[in-house]
């Protein structure tokens, strides 16, 4: 592959519970003329959970002790704190007002996900969708029941990283390819052979198509063209084994 | 921006020490009848580096004791990790064959960036550049010679990361625009203000270009073609201070 294009669909409204993102985006693929085969889809994981319904009015909320423990020492709403807490297995890290948090999915990232902007009302968070994965099975499997195919589907979200200040775009699922694009067995240009080369792609597909979802810009789906997608699998297979973790 | 174009410039040869980059780059470009203006051009750190003689013949080399150690015990090559120790200015973590270094720059990564694959030449390790900032600069300023700009400069390098199998692009060194794009002071679609968002805008071009430099395709520049550039600044602005830190 030596040039690929990418795409933010015009047009995507507000997603509310129950909408169905297939349709959306397959109005706004056809208001771009672009057909939806021979390339990735990147979905923007707030549209995601927004339709799933999985967002939490704060209002209701009943703060545990220590999520108002949490909530005064780092000077934050105790019942977002609450929210974090309950989308958590374990917290990773706690310092500098972050909270870096495991999800039942195995990521670990800010706020174990749940996120207070672009939720489409006041005191509302957002959270991860259950099974990323899923979601992306089954919003790519609606639409290639109208769309030509093949195509890769990614859910995306910014994360933060260590080490690095600002955040970047990563999978939360994928359907479609191997979201690690295995390269044991090849060869460099020497011949020596590439024993840990891995590049992650579902990861560098929601990077780059971050460079079109700026949170103010509306753009929650980008359509990445000109990429041969190859094997299968799910962004599970992305999550490093704890037990083989240097990190956590 | 609902548009951008990746092209991954054709016939960059093998680059050796003393290599006029911005020459090979200028006659790719041509070739390719790309005008290098109103873009972004990611250079992948190995090339770079040869071109600046950071290459290290393992002949040549004599391992410490240290360096013996951990050779023996991970089972690597004690010259290659000499050079990676040479490299370090702190091991961050060791374990399961892996070391986790923080080199003289800041990058935390492994083996200190020192490579043994497409090194041109057998047993040779290539290094990080020195000041992969200065190269960018340096670079951009011969591009901007013969070319009409603007032009921003991305030098990549394939990083591991916490958590996630799997290498994603990041960036090493870039100039001609601000590598986070801050957005603290702008505002979500509900006019929430935007607090913490703030795009790795660097990384994210490292992570596009990456979908077009698989290190078997001899591909190791690539023109990013769509993007509005804003602000300025070094790499070292994404570079977290070790105080605020959590996973140092």
């Amino acid at each position: 592959v030596t040039r690929i294009e990418l795409v933010a669909l015009p047009g995507i409204p507000r997603v509310e519970s129950g909408d169905d993102l297939a349709a959306l985006i397959t109005a706004a693929a056809r208001t771009a003329k672009i057909e939806l085969g021979g390339g990735v889809l990147v979905v923007c994981q707030k549209i995601v959970s927004k339709a799933e319904g999985r967002t939490v009015a704060l209002a209701g909320v009943e703060p545990s002790a220590r999520a108002r423990e949490i909530a005064s020492e780092d000077d934050k709403d105790p019942r977002h704190v609450e929210v974090v807490l309950r989308e958590s297995i374990r917290i990773v890290r706690r310092g500098h007002r972050v909270l870096i948090c495991e999800t039942p999915h195995g990521f670990v990232c800010a706020n174990a996900g749940v996120d207070l902007s672009n939720t489409g009302a006041p005191d509302t968070a957002v959270l991860l969708p259950k099974d990323p994965d899923a979601s992306a099975r089954a919003l790519r499997g609606s639409l290639l029941a109208t769309h030509p195919g093949p195509l890769g589907l990614v859910i995306s979200d910014s994360f933060g990283r260590p080490w690095r200040e600002g955040q970047v775009d990563v999978a939360l699922g994928c359907a479609g390819f191997a979201p690690i694009d295995q390269r044991t067995g090849s060869h460099d240009l020497d011949g020596r052979a590439l024993m840990v080369t891995a590049p992650a792609s579902a990861d560098q597909l929601a990077a780059a198509a971050g460079l079109l979802m700026r949170k103010d810009a509306g753009t929650p789906v980008v359509w990445i063209r000109g990429l041969e997608l190859v094997g299968d699998g799910t962004l599970r297979d992305t999550l490093r084994d704890a037990s083989l973790d240097l990190f956590r």
